[in-house]
Parts: structure tokens; C-alpha cells; sequence
């Protein structure tokens, strides 16, 4: 098969100069492509469902959709317009705009734990809320926390220390994810101090295997939570309806208390919510919580426009669809071609990481090659499908990844 | 002078009625009209210029221009093209459009102090931002902080501490604005772990008088932070780009290390920015921060049309001669109406306050009155003017105030 790699990437480099210039370090945070391998653009142009092209022209199939938000596909006609028409009368005001109403009241009516909505603009900001909304409510400070788990990026949450106090972390108490006899070991030590536990939807920690939540593990969660009074806060951020619509855990029969939302809710226009039952209202009541941007009507506008396309309930079962395709062809190729692969998560939240990869020099050579022939993955993060993507989408990135594991078995042989 | 009260609320008070049921408290935040004197609505139809349309049709001439964001006036319609444009191609990708190198490129050629810039979507980002960065590039942990100041609502920095562990605010000390000895104690106590000192723009505290920095403040507080090797951070997020298209301080001499921008620099659209010297450029390559929405192109290309508008010249002289206007003319109505109000801060961000009124009682008629009229002033937060506010619409705002003036000098008598 014959797909050579025809990419160039001279106005990208040119851009990364510039930006070298003007940015620490030329870019920083989760879309810095810095440590990203050789073949992937730091730059973007244009994005059209599935597809995206970079500023050298260069054609990829987008697996990673913007890191999540993306979830309709890119440029989604009903949103866009959905969106302009908002902009068209205002954005940002001094009060919100009936939009904000009737998207709490939609989300109130999708999310089966919910019975109030607030909105915020970083996932950051509504797992920061949470946390604060638990506290405030029942008067108490240790919140538990799985090792690892990526919540955000403010003092308390964010995964690099440096420049962060130590006492920001005060009353964070770990467990391991999936281990209840660890989560029983935390709520000892937090004793009658327990304002809550935040776990996120399934373990989706940057390079390692996903994990899928335990139902026991679930429920356990809610019983110490129900027996301690204390919250149960789900971090919806990143898999918030791509798994369910009334919530991540709705398979699992288990109701979070408060709810962190951002990402996919409105299909890429910037807003995070978070969603809590009655218990939790009057402590939502309690905290001082704003942003200049919060009440911005465009973003819900689009939100309630991609939350009713999501209602139409085709969204998810294509995502899952299109993500067993993706396994089981990239699943089909590795054995193929003698690779050794590991597959891991909800399918349409693939993670896709090689054995005896320590320093992801596989993933990386995997990742590379495929961006180099048109196809957008992760060499360590997980990837999100969206429903945008078609059987066809799937097939030709998976000739693509066919050439791309060819490489990888060149380049490492019998270790591969 | 007739200009009777028409403004009905109908459709306002039906949906502050359904947002009771689904948001708690009904609304939170700065944008809670919940505290207002009635007059107010709570929910905003469309905006243009410096007119609002509420939800039953009333209109407003706008004195607050969304809390900050709205510098050139509502719907700009080059802006709003810019960004137009720029949503056509793609807003949120995988990484960052070419639109973020130029956007940090123009402001780094704007802002005196800067010599890089980093994007963030709050306010609260950006001055979290800057602590983190002082603290990470010196190795220290103290920060500085004016008493009463408003840098945010993170946990270091919320005014409410409900929720919100005592330890999110170790390490900071406490100064009075424009007080050298205060400062010079704070230093004191910080010994050899300061990091750096945080200061807004000018002294704009919410429910008090405003207060301009005095220059010798200014340059001892540079002086400080040279000789203790401590960043200077200047929180220009609520008056930046109305004072001074260089850094608000740029009229002082002063030039901070690292400055938190928001609110009006891409005029409504979301975003936050951090720009440096480069002394603390290194030190912003050592944090970790990121957001799935700080990458995003359209709020970028709309700060790029602003910036450029902003920069022909017109905008702040304008908004000044409109604030002198309007201030010279509530100055002459409260003589002949005697009443005894006090006017402080830039005339482009006035706030009007009025004697002996403990409970903003006289602040909140005035205020009432003139809302039911069609001028949305406020009665204990600084207001803001925009370019699009030309003289015939500062002349029918005082035909409202005089006739508010007028209200509260019956309402009050003697006391008002």
C-alpha cells in the first residue's frame, strides 16, 4: 500500500520561531506539540467534522477533537448557527440572557442527579466549585482525591508544583481509583472532618491504562458518602456525554450529589457547569463564585443547540460504534503485523499504548508516522472520537495506522 | 420634566421565577441582580453601542458595559467580524491558530512591560497565573496583597471564605493601597520568601471610595520589589486598556514584571491574558496551566480587531471626555438639587457614591430611579464607560439623573 508522506511543515515552523519569541517556552499547556513527535502540527487552520487542516495545508483525521470539547464534529452547522444567532443580538452583558435559564432547565432535565445548574468557562473552574460547594455545605474540609487523577490545573488540583504552596493541598486526603479498601482507609483518616470525594468518571490518567470504574467501587463511594453526609462529586469533565447523557455513572446506578461538566457540552464554544441535587443547593448558595465571562450567552446557546442534537440519541451509539471499529482494525493490525499493543477505556475515549514502552518510543514513532499521513492520534493521552466521524473516516485512518505499526515493527523488530 | 417610569418587567420576573427553580439562589455572582433596587432586570435581550434591550423591551443607556469587557461598545461590528471570520475557519482545534503568535506579538508590541504573553479565559487565571509564576521563578512563597482588593474568586482570593480552607490563603500579607509604611512592614515580614507584591491598577474596591495610585506608592513599591528580587504584578484585569493602551501604570513611570489582563481586551469575547518581562520568562516555562478553551482562535482574532481599533487613538480619549461629561454634569445637578453625592476614580470608570448613606439606601434610589428611566448605572460598583458612548447619550443619561437626583432629594431631605 502506497500512502507516502507528503506533509510539509514550513509555515508551521515558521509560526513556532514566532511564537518562541512571544510565549515561554513557545507554547505552553496541553495543546503544546513540543513534546509531541515529529509529524504533528503546533499550528491549526481549519476544522470541518472530522477533519482538520493545519497552516502548511496538511489534511488530518482528528482523533483527539480539541481534547474532548469537540463532540458533534468541528464546525457543526445547528451550533454555529445556534451561536450566531445569540451573537447576533449579544454576548456578553450586564445579566445573563434567557438562554442561561433554559439551559439549566435542559441539563436539569438531561442529567438525572441534577436539579440546579451553574456555569463557569474552565473545567478547572467547576471542579474548583465543587469542591468549595462541599465544603461550604456541610461545614467540613477533607476532600478525598484519587492519585493521579488530573481535576485541573488551579493550586489544589494541578498535577506540576512548582510555584504552588504546599499548604494549597491542605486537607486532600488520596485513595487509589478502583481500590475500596483504600477509599474506607481515607474516610477513616478524614474522620468527622469529611466534606466530600471527587473521583472522575473512569480513571483516564495521562499515560497509563485507562481504567473503567468498578459498579462495587461506585457504590461504595455512595454509601460512605451517604453514611458520612458528606458530597459525592463526580469529574464529568472529560467523558460528560460520551458515555451517557444523564451522566457517566447512570450505567453504573450511581447518583452523584454534585457533578463537574465542561468540554463536550457545548461542542467546542467555551463554558463548564456544574450540576448538584437539592442537598446540595443551599450550599451552592453559600460560596462566592463569578467570572467576567460566565454569563455569556453564545456559549450557552450553543450548548443547548448541541445538547438537543445529543437528545436525538444517535450521538453516543456512533461514537461507540466507530470506536470498536477503530479497536478492533488497529487490534487486527498489531497482531498482524507482531506488534504488542494495549487498548484501553470506552472505545470512544480510546488510549492506545505499546508494551515495553517506557519512555513511549513506540507510541511516539506510532503517533508520528500517523500524523505525517493524515491521521491526528495521541501517542500518551487518550483520544475522543465524535459522532461526526463515518465508517469511511475510520477505514482510511486505519489504512493509515496500518503503515504507521508497519514503521514501528521496522523500527523496533522483535521488541515491537 | 417629563420622563415617566413605562418599564414593565414582566417577562424579567417570569423568568427570575423559573431561574429559582433551577439555579441556586435563582443567580449568583456579580451579575446578580438580586441585590439591586428594583428597576433592575435581571435577564438582557440583545445589546448595541451603549444601548441594552432587557427581555420586555425597556432600554437602557449602559454605564457598565458588561462589568468591563465591553471597551468599544456592544456588537462592534468590526470586531464581530474578526471574529466572525475566524469562527468560520475553526475556534477550539487541537492546538492554537496562527492568531494566537499575532495576538501575543500586538500585545507585546502595546504593553510597555511585555515582552511575552500567555492566554488563559478569566481574570482569576490570569492573577493566579502571575502569583504562580512569581513564586515559581523566585523560589519563595510570600505575596503581597492590598487589603480589600478584588483580584478574583479563586481561593486564595475570593472575598468569601465559605467553603474554602483557611490554608488557601497561607503566605499572603496584607497591606493598605497607598500606604508606603504598610507596605514597607508587609516586606519586612516577608523576610526572604517574597515573591512578589500583586497590586490593581488603581484602588477600586467594591462599596468604597475609588482611589488613584499615588506615583510615590507606585515607585516604591518597584523600588521594593528591584532590591528584594520580587515580581511587581500589576492586576490591570478591570481597568485595563481604559487608562492607558501601554499598562494602566504607564502614566505613572512604573512598570510592574508581570501584569493580569481580561475583561476589555477582546471587547465581550473570553479571554484572559498574562504578559511578562523577561526576567519571568523562564519562571513561566516552570508552571503548569492550561484550559480547553485558552487555545481557542475566535476570542483571540476578536482581541486582535480591538487591539488594533483601540490603537488608532480615539477610544480612551473619547471614553474620558464622555466620563467628564458625565461627572461634571451629576456634579452640577446634586449642587442644584442638594444633594451630597461623591464622585471618584479614572472618569472612565466612575463610581458615584453618595455622603452619609451607610446602606447605600440613597445609592440604591438614585440607581432605581434612573434603571426605570433607561440609564443602567449602579449604586455601589464602578461603572465604565465605552468609545461608543458619544455626547447626545451622556445628555440623556443626566435628563435621568437629574430627575433620579431629583427622587432622592424628596426621598431624603434634608439628609440627602
Amino acid at each position: 500500500m502506497s500512502r507516502p508522506n507528503l506533509h510539509v511543515y514550513a509555515a508551521d515552523q515558521a509560526l513556532r520561531a514566532r511564537a518562541r519569541a512571544v510565549i515561554p517556552g513557545g507554547m505552553y499547556g496541553h495543546q503544546n506539540a513540543g513534546p509531541l513527535p515529529e509529524g504533528y502540527p503546533q499550528f491549526l487552520e481549519r476544522a470541518k467534522g472530522c477533519r482538520l487542516h493545519d497552516v502548511d495545508g496538511n489534511e488530518y483525521i482528528d482523533f483527539m477533537c480539541s481534547y474532548g470539547p469537540i463532540v458533534l464534529g468541528h464546525a457543526h452547522p445547528v451550533v454555529d448557527a445556534a451561536a450566531a444567532r445569540q451573537q447576533a443580538l449579544a454576548d456578553c452583558q450586564n445579566g445573563p440572557s434567557p438562554r442561561m435559564v433554559e439551559l439549566a432547565e435542559l441539563l436539569v432535565d438531561t442529567v438525572e442527579h441534577a436539579s440546579w445548574a451553574m456555569f463557569e468557562k474552565n473545567g478547572t473552574d467547576a471542579t474548583t466549585k465543587c469542591v468549595t460547594i462541599a465544603r461550604a455545605a456541610t461545614g467540613r474540609r477533607k476532600i478525598l482525591v484519587a492519585k493521579g487523577s488530573y481535576h485541573g490545573a488551579a493550586p489544589w488540583c494541578t498535577p506540576n508544583l512548582n510555584g504552588v504552596p504546599s499548604e494549597s493541598r491542605a486537607h486532600l486526603i488520596q485513595f487509589a481509583y478502583n481500590d475500596i479498601g483504600s477509599v474506607e482507609g481515607a474516610v477513616a483518616e478524614a474522620g468527622d472532618d469529611l466534606a466530600g470525594i471527587i473521583v472522575t468518571a473512569f480513571r483516564h490518567d495521562n499515560r497509563v491504562d485507562q481504567e473503567l470504574p468498578d459498579a462495587a467501587f461506585a457504590h461504595r463511594l455512595r454509601k460512605l458518602c451517604n453514611e458520612r453526609d458528606a458530597a459525592l462529586i463526580l469529574d464529568d469533565v472529560r467523558a460528560g456525554f460520551r458515555i451517557h447523557l444523564g451522566g457517566s455513572w447512570e450505567p453504573l446506578g450511581v447518583r452523584p450529589d454534585l457533578s463537574a461538566w465542561s468540554k463536550a457540552i457545548a461542542n467546542g464554544y467555551a463554558l463548564a457547569a456544574v450540576l448538584g441535587n437539592e442537598r446540595f443547593r443551599e450550599g451552592a448558595t453559600k460560596i462566592f463564585t463569578t467570572g467576567s465571562f460566565w454569563f455569556a450567552a453564545v456559549s450557552m446557546a450553543a450548548a443547548i443547540a448541541t445538547v438537543n442534537i445529543l437528545r436525538e440519541g444517535q450521538a453516543i451509539p456512533t461514537m461507540e460504534r466507530m470506536g470498536h471499529l477503530f479497536r478492533d482494525g488497529l487490534a487486527a493490525q498489531a497482531k498482524s503485523h507482531g506488534v504488542r499493543l494495549r487498548q484501553s477505556g470506552p472505545v470512544q475515549m480510546p488510549l492506545v499504548l505499546f508494551e515495553d514502552d517506557p519512555g513511549f518510543k513506540k507510541g511516539a514513532r506510532f503517533a508520528g508516522e500517523a500524523a505525517k499521513r493524515g491521521a491526528y492520534l495521541h501517542p500518551w493521552h487518550n483520544m475522543f472520537l465524535s459522532a461526526a466521524h463515518r465508517e469511511e473516516d475510520i477505514r482510511e485512518a486505519l489504512e493509515i495506522t496500518d503503515i504507521a505499526l508497519g514503521q514501528v515493527k521496522r523500527a523496533f523488530g522483535d521488541a515491537a
